[in-house]
């Protein structure tokens, strides 16, 4: 047999059930509170048409696109981010969709990035964004269900820094990503970055110390005025940050990144208001308002802060065969079981040892198995066995089922 | 403003939010019986190495799949199926995945197929698969949590059809595929097809005949007895069928197939035992044996047949803003509502009349709204509108809720 290799492609991976259910997890929790704010599902295709994604992300965006012509010579592109589709969307559909548009989206992107660097190449991405409000009210909204988002999945020292580009002015774009460097590569760090990238000397410093004593805005002022109002706290839940400058170039106004203390790799979300993109494909200003989740992000800080629940693993019992002679037996109990809402496995084949099938319970995680031998089968009882506390009692189909569910 | 157009891929589909709630509804109750019966999520990637996936789904298959070269000159191929990444994961992951492997997994393929055809060329595909078992239990499980499964999502008439592959014996690929079309072309279309396929005249129709009275095989035999013992009726939920061959070339034994009798469109589901395609990427034979839904299909059918639910919208109430002055009320009441677990979108500006909130509401299918007039404001309470029975009353905030939740 010709044997061809088992490989993923570097910066890809499988996600088996272990790692899979943790993501669930975190959708679920996440979808949850994004439908308690109102916002609904939406999916776009994986490929789009290529000059419907260039040119929205920078040169580097262009750049780290998946491209290429389809059987048929079109030039398509992979989904880089969900914020352009979402502006075709809006485009294209503007006759049936409700204004505001509020919507939530989780979908795979696809990005060649350096995986040295340990970048992956595929990546969930999960925004929430509302399509066709100017209202202030929107912004606090996204600001509000994010971090209400991260309470539920159990992040205490979680803290929303909020800026207004507006500040940053006719500033060329990559002057303004120099600055937004000032947290990580200090003040003499981004002053020579400046320079590097064409400003003289005296305006590089000049521009650095105005950070100093930078004062909100009138619209951070409002959206702190807003959020108070609902319930959260300035220094607590979020904090205003002159230098918050964002990467990409299509933020209007409003800008957010959320970060934890307790996580240091990155901030765990990002976003603000868009004003203009959405007129691309509409031919007219619409306004939007948005945040992207660094899912990646959030699963790595809840696992460090050992924010899962110790068990996700939803098979309740392993129903074992004693027995070609009894495997009947085993599959009525489990059939029973699933119809009572058990969550069931039954094991397959007749000829493995019971030791076997009980390791494999463990190895799954598996918390309960079910043993019925010729006594039980005569007597019309089972052995429940609690595999975590290693005990066991002899009982009816009813009784296990009760205990199991307990 | 350049405008770029707005436009998807032919073949490729947005689902907007009233479509996406009906998928989703669909993954939860299928993912819930799925674990009933002890399958565990798999996710992989979308790229593979194209050698991964080359070569295994035929001619066709090759000839539809999307490959490409990425930005490091790799050859790589857009998944086609879940079934050859699901081998790959069994080799790539052998010593630590549990045996028998159960998994399912939910994600979508493509496939450059003819759009003329009604086809698509993004799909989402959902599996179940047992690895590493050749007992018929498996077999007899998959069958079983597939009739579940459709059962709970409100089919009906449904009907898996059984065969062993084994009796199709020595018979070309080409031929057996011709036989496939039994139902739908009739025995003398299938019998000039297998004469245009090389067969002699006399060898064709001598085939054909043999299945008028073909007796199925100890395997299927085998596999009713342990559906009977389950509580599954054959000549109801299944029944034997000697032309069923399915397409693909890679089944061993046991193929079925689901169909309906309220849905003419094609099969629901199908699948087999395919006990040599895992070998690819281990250098052994690993048995297994799983099926695929048609995601398309299921979500057509129900509709057809009203197996949704009325209202799956999940935002329980609008609040209405009267005024710019009475926006915080409004705003606290959201919080609050939230608060109490009920979903709730807010209306974001302060200029809307009330006629167009309530508008809105409707058209994305919210059963509530609540208003908070000044005398409301004044009394604490606040108005509460049941927009399908067009009746209000003025209640508590509590009340609210318990009018809502109920």
């Amino acid at each position: 047999m010709q044997k061809i290799k088992a490989q993923t492609l570097k910066g890809f991976r499988d996600f088996l059930p272990g790692e899979t259910r943790k993501r669930q997890y975190v959708i679920s929790k996440l979808t949850g509170i994004f439908e308690s704010f109102g916002f609904e599902p939406l999916e776009t295709p994986a490929l789009e048409y290529e000059e419907v994604l260039m040119g929205k992300y920078g040169e580097e965006g262009d750049k780290l696109m998946y491209r290429f012509k389809d059987n048929g010579g079109r030039k398509v592109a992979l989904r880089y981010d969900q914020t352009v589709p979402l502006a075709r969307v809006a485009a294209q559909y503007s006759n049936i969709l409700p204004t505001p548009f509020k919507r939530y989206q989780i979908q795979t992107v696809w990005r060649a990035e350096n995986t040295q660097k340990g970048r992956f190449r595929e990546l969930l991405q999960c925004d929430i964004d509302t399509v066709g409000s100017s209202s202030l009210v929107a912004d606090v909204e996204i600001i509000a269900c994010v971090l209400t988002s991260v309470k539920e999945l159990g992040f205490k020292n979680v803290q929303m820094l909020i800026n207004d580009r507006a500040i940053f002015g006719g500033l060329e774009p990559k002057f303004v990503s120099a600055i937004d460097k000032l947290e990580k590569i200090g003040k003499e760090g981004v002053i020579s970055e400046l320079i590097t990238k064409g400003m003289n000397k005296q305006d590089a410093e000049k521009l650095v110390r105005s950070f100093d004593d930078s004062k909100p805005t009138a619209l951070v002022l409002k959206i702190f005025d807003l959020l108070n109002n609902l319930g959260f706290k300035e220094g607590v839940d979020y904090v205003y940050k002159a230098s918050l400058a964002r990467g990409l170039d299509y933020y209007t106004s409003t800008i957010f990144e959320l970060v934890s203390d307790d996580y240091k790799s990155g901030s765990l979300a990002g976003g603000g208001r868009y004003d203009k993109l959405v007129g691309m494909f509409s031919g007219r200003d619409i306004p939007a308002v948005g945040i992207a989740y660094g899912f990646d992000r959030i699963i790595e800080a809840m696992n460090q802060l050992n924010l899962f629940p110790k068990d996700l693993t939803t098979t309740e019992v392993l129903v074992t065969i004693f027995s070609q002679d009894l495997q009947n037996n085993s599959l009525e109990v489990s059939s029973k079981l699933r119809a009572s809402n058990v969550n069931t496995e039954v094991w397959l084949d007749t000829e493995a040892k019971l030791d076997k099938q009980l390791k494999y319970a463990d190895q799954k995680g598996i918390p309960y198995a079910i043993i019925i031998g010729p006594d039980e089968a005569k007597s019309g009882k089972l052995v429940l066995k609690d595999l975590k506390n290693r005990t066991q009692e002899v009982v009816t189909i009813d009784e296990a089922i009760g205990s199991v569910k307990d």
